[in-house]
């Protein structure tokens, strides 16, 4: 089965990737863009979809400071 | 509007932090999981949508190693 995990950065944490992007793309002409959140996304193949949620607390996504989002 | 956008490697490009998760898992317990690819997850709102696959080939991804997906 195939899944997709989406990673995120926790609301409050830190974003520097998000921040450069937000400030780059007034410089290249593209106005009226707000909120930009840079995160991973992983993709793979899985035998076992329940043992996702702990992938993604032991290894996929750094618990204390991401958020993780399992789309099936 | 918010708009979500995903980059991943193109296909036949080297997926360096696939390749690694996709030997971390079973060392961690986690076996019969597959073609792991890892990307990147955009979100921001934007105020005219069109303009989002331009940003996608001008900053967002580099177009020569990665495909993007526009989520709407």
């Amino acid at each position: 089965m195939r899944a997709r995990v989406l990673v995120r950065p926790k609301a409050g944490i830190l974003d520097p990737q998000g921040q450069a992007v937000e400030r780059a793309l007034p410089a290249l002409g593209f106005d009226g863009v707000r909120n930009v959140h840079v995160g991973r996304l992983i993709e793979l193949d899985v035998e076992d979809a329940s043992q996702l949620p702990e992938m993604c607390e032991k290894l996929l996504a750094n618990p204390l400071i991401e958020d993780y989002e399992i789309v099936q």
